[in-house]
């Protein structure tokens, strides 16, 4: 917020034009939503994103002590926003889904959501591929999360530069989509060789897929980061939200 | 190329519907301009792709022996398709300029270009940010690379993180570009910080900027990578072309 | 201590001037309190530190045979001065508190303490600033720790970059606290933010909380290392313990 | 599938001296089965080239889920081709033995196979040697794989360079194999003295054995890739199924 | 700034008790001061901060081009502030101490440096020790920082753990500092010695010197992590800045 | 050599069948050329191997003084086998074919060397990819390395994955090799491909053509050791003398 | 073994002056016992050095089968050597101990052994120190070795250099040993303050005590290879075996 | 120095059996020779242990500014003690043989030394072996020290694992030295077979010879540390010295 813009909301405010109320709720920013454990504030919850503009409400299942994620989905759950729920064991899972019913898993992705019911029919086309089977989990995540954000999305899984036919079986998808999610572990030269087939931007993810000095994955992010395609940009290891979620973003333009 | 599809073209060859030269075309794929050494081919150049849609050329000048470097620019300056060669050091920057008087150089960015002349106006909007004043090089060569591809391009530089105030001076450009490039070295935190800004793409390029414990933009790459942001993507350290690229494509849409 | 100091203080025991019990103790250094197993020394415990300084007496509770940590605090509990032990599982610290009762638990962060009894109110004050939820086990253990020394400590959680107003909430905090704990996993960017906003030493604890290229907290790590604000030292990861007792420290000065 | 091939075969075509059908599938390359759950395909397998080589097909076992893993294998079963199946945990190895009773268990290797059965007796021969007890799980694998591609393996286990009798001793084998593969962990230095003796292809498979600074096989990695014998190439770390797989693809020659 | 004192703030406004002006610059942050390289912005100073603090102000000059650095130090040089300008070579040294006499250079550290004039004696105790003699430009930057922001500083050069008794012949400057930067490159190990000899906090800075597996300071670093003495934080390798900075801000509590 | 072959030959030299020159050199192996510097042997020569077998006798340029090499050169230029000196600066390359005008230089490979005079044509067919022009003299390392074994080579440049058709192009060398090298820098993602649309032994040499996360060939080398063709194995960073070494054993069998 | 030597055996021979059977037993080197299961050889015993040296046999419990274990153990029992069995799991120990009664166990190390009888005294004097409680099962397992290979062995535990009057409590210690051991973990500094305290070989090696950025002894390791007293050498990470052997064999010097 | 030894002396004081200064001289530890530049301690000299041992005086090059280095070597000039610098550059040994003309230069090691003058013959033997000859200059590093350390030494160059027969040569060598120093680059893999050739011990000694994946002497490094013989300690890459200097010492017991 520039000098300029704070100066001209005063002069509004100093010549009456402009209530008090709005002039503060357009300078403190934005509504957050507090989870609290014993009263104190755990997680702060940025409500209006999500209200705003249909983007899921997104929760980091991962490293987090299950009373403070129960606290915050029993905030979000007290909304209507679509919410969705990611990286949680299959033992969480369990716990959740017994507990809210109306949250649906995504078989392996270790993801739980409650979409969004605006009624707006999914619009573009995301295409969302995968070099492996191992692949699968991380692809569909990327999969949801573009649902999620309205996007149509087709996938083409376990079509690994090894067997190039694999691949060019996917030409119809690779000629029509608007952005696309190529998902690989191991050496992770899939994206390379679908940006080199599409004019299109590529978001690759590596994966913890592979053994050895595949290290969890960095072999395969280290090779995207190197792509001699121009189109190609990486997100995390394993990182199927992100990837969706800039897909998703991609395609709403 | 799916199966489906070459069985259909040949059902059209052998119908006489369609000539074996125009199905042949369409079968072989993309011609390529060879660059030759003393016979041998040293370089194969996809002509097609950035003659039809009005992408640059683009050479990488890192790595190249000189004379492979002065064949492939040479083959390239014989058409008139716009053209980018990047990371030239100064030496190299000077011969090329004195043999090619065309091309012009960006300060600061080790480029060579040849603008293209379609005569269309630069649409879109690309914001173009760095953390500090030594990522200014690397800020200016993904600028100039979404210009080409006819972006229009606001750049803030030196807007790094420790200065929030810095940052929110950029205000009216963070409300209004449609894809974001954010350059930062050392701990690389502003993308993050923007990405929680704005609800639009943000394509994040490390920089080898800082020292010690920077390992040469390393720990800007890895931060990157692990930004609390979803709407950050990454590209190699220093890579600001394939940032301007990737942007101009998504400005495209 | 030098040859000036040892040459005096002979000098006084030759004179008759110093008995040589008083030399002895000075020359001799600090007090040990062994820990045994089977007559064997397992632990040697700085008992004055403690007593003296009013510091708690600190156990590393990870990485010990059960039986050299009991040997140890068995020989603590006989003593009165402020305990505390640290990474601990569940498991050790039920079989602990069966054991002592009148040692606490910490929630989330593994550490079990006997707070001292000198009845001085605390003083100063210590913000202790984490980014997200998962970074609360760490936070709570730097907060106890700076507690445990004497100061008043106030919280503020969930703070992250991605999410500006979330911090600049904490305004009240951020300009009142004497020295700060910032704990912060994933791309660790916190310190850096809060660094620019205060001008006192904040002291940054990345924490392994992330998945992938956060590497168990490295890339946090390297990120606080290289922050572009020059107010902020950097402890291990996760460590806390190690952020806590150094803002005791400053916070007494 | 070059131009002038590709013209060629459209020429005939449109000549009528080649049908559609032919063409096509010359142009399509190489036949695909599908595997697939919910009707979704999550595996596609390249059953042409087992067929026609004699290869084995080859599923690598890990990171897969497991109903993806049988319904991969359930494809591959229908066939005839000798299989392949590897990486294998114990319980795997165990629902699987008990639903297809006809794949065997190499001992030690987490791998089942079906032999094929073309009666053709083993050929030329494959030394497969190891360092210590601890790489003979690695040392099987490769032998298995070697000899399901039709080559004759002798094996000389626990002939570590810290005993050179341990590896003199196996003098006939490194004078009759036709290839080599030299399994080792820790140091890995044993490909190095096994390739100063022979002038074969000696093929180096590193380890996960060793600890601390073993790093997991990287040590061992790193010390084959830079053998000072230059017949000396490298696979991933425990990767005793590619070792085993280009034996006998040389063998083959 | 919280919500509720933008409220206040703007309540204040409305009811004409202050100014459009006055809440403005509240709200609005600290001044910038441009510098521009052909108009285009290339560096924001917060000039604020240094003239009511009375820190220096400092430029980073590693990194940046030597045209940006003089629109930097140009700037500058127009106010009264203390200055210091880091990591110079030798090169730009002696073409900024040409340009701008009324520079001085601290010897051995790559620092230039204009000393502020508000005729205040040095105040408190900051001690500055290093390991070895390669070390002395770092904890020469350290001093001067510390020096610059009003502290008194003493020295203790050369006091490697290999030779103990030159440590504890620093034992009078070890018992009367309020605060410690302690230098070492190698194993890094000295910060533990002193911290464990001291109850204040020490600040360890990392060197770069030592060879092979010193890796250019990482190990130095990594040992100052893992520091056994609880009072030990750590900054950058080669940070002798950071170090000096935060021990000035500390010796000002 | 075995117990039982050492016992063998002494039988027959006890029995009078075996002279005891003839047993003694069976027993103490490989006749050595000495090579001396001031006296000192600096350099022992395994001269029978590449006498007896043709294959050329090699000398790792790089790392060692100027006279060790000279040294080393002089002795084998002494004799009339095949030679090749490899890693050398452009520097010491003239400096030798000033005093050895019969070595030859094979342009951008840093490779001196002299061919045998055996007369036999070359043998065989070996097919050397690079993925790029930065590659290219890696790659003619491998082609000089191989022709020197006796093997007919032909090489494709600059077929990197980014554009398939490229690679495509090299179609009818892609069926009639007997084994390959593929080099490549950057992801490193060309011998997968060629090891899938090839069933004979690749062999990948990573380069360290790149920038950034390029890690100077580490990321090349970590994603064709990942592979996911099963018959590539991979040779040390830019070691094209390795590569076409082993090829050209191979091309012998 | 050189020619010369070779050649001498070989006159000796063909003279009648040495019997065929004792040149070959010079010739042919060490004796081997073979472990098998089903047959296979799956380890080779270095029986005679253990017997003739006194030195205990030795076995690496971690990483074999149990059943290699067991068929290694069985051969090794029924000599009478010394035994020493290393890096053992809880559960191995109890059933190896099970069957093989006459092994002891040393609490903390994962080790069994079984001393030797004959019967002399222990000579020299090996000195073991450790810096922290969880560094006393790696020490122990060094003193362990040591006293096997007959030294009389002394330890000094929980010595760690943040509190240097513990280490200076072992004065006795640091100036009788003819040799030393140090353990450390975290930093790993112990070994640089006792090799400046004393003029004879210092053994260092790192453990794996110690989170975060201790990266399982890494630091510790490096730290001890950087180390700035000269007389330190290093072994990998809780390799208290190998520390204690090379103390041992220097011991015996 | 324990309590007790300190009770004792003071007693001895008290009761005047021991003059103030000879009780300050036993307590105060070593005497020290300040170097001094501008007045400033820049390095303090630890001569007692030199003079009192017959160990050369040490000095490390590399790092020090030349005039430090000036005042270093200027202060230790003036004693008659040995004398050693080492890792100095060529420029460096220039200019300080001519100040210093009595210092000698070790060639291709990068040392000056002055040896001493007690007359004693050299006793015992160090075999220092090297597996190629880019190692030489390590080698004679280490040979250097042994020597000026009173030991007999005698040196086996380029005897790398890949020609055994080249190591086996110096078979008198191995079974006559009492320690021996290995010094290998690329894969490092002597020391482990020398290792198990000899039952003395080996400190083995990485060097940064090699390229790509050797990193600088990493993986010689890593893999030494690793090694399968248990009879191998190791120092720092390139840290010939070291190596020297523990030979020495173990000769001398």
């Amino acid at each position: 917020m520039t000098s300029e813009r704070i100066h001209a909301l005063l002069v509004e405010v100093a010549a009456g034009r402009l209530s008090v109320e709005e002039a503060s709720r357009r300078l403190s920013g934005f509504p957050v939503a507090f989870c609290r454990e014993d009263g104190e504030v755990v997680a702060r919850l940025d409500t209006q994103r999500a209200a705003r503009h249909g983007f899921p409400e997104v929760v980091l299942g991962q490293g987090k002590r299950f009373s403070h994620l129960e606290a915050i989905i029993g905030q979000a759950m007290g909304r209507e926003d679509p919410l969705l729920i990611t990286r949680l064991t299959g033992k969480r899972i369990r716990r959740l889904t017994v507990r809210y019913p109306e949250l649906q898993h995504e078989p392996g992705t270790g993801c739980l959501f409650r979409a969004g019911q605006d009624g707006r029919a999914p619009h573009g086309l995301v295409g969302v591929l995968c070099a492996g089977t191992s692949d699968i989990g991380v692809a569909r995540e990327a999969a949801l999360v573009a649902r999620l954000m309205g996007a149509r999305v087709e996938t083409h899984f376990d079509a690994g530069v090894a067997g190039l036919h694999r691949l060019l079986a996917a030409d119809a998808l690779l000629r029509t989509a608007r952005v696309f999610v190529v998902v690989a572990g191991m050496e992770g030269a899939l994206p390379s060789v679908v940006g080199g087939l599409v004019d299109k931007p590529v978001i690759a993810v590596p994966t913890s897929a592979g053994y050895g000095a595949a290290f969890g994955g960095l072999t395969a992010l280290l090779g995207m980061l190197n792509s001699c395609a121009a189109n190609v940009t990486v997100v995390n290891i394993d990182n199927g939200f992100g990837a969706g979620y800039v897909a998703g973003l991609i395609n709403r333009l």
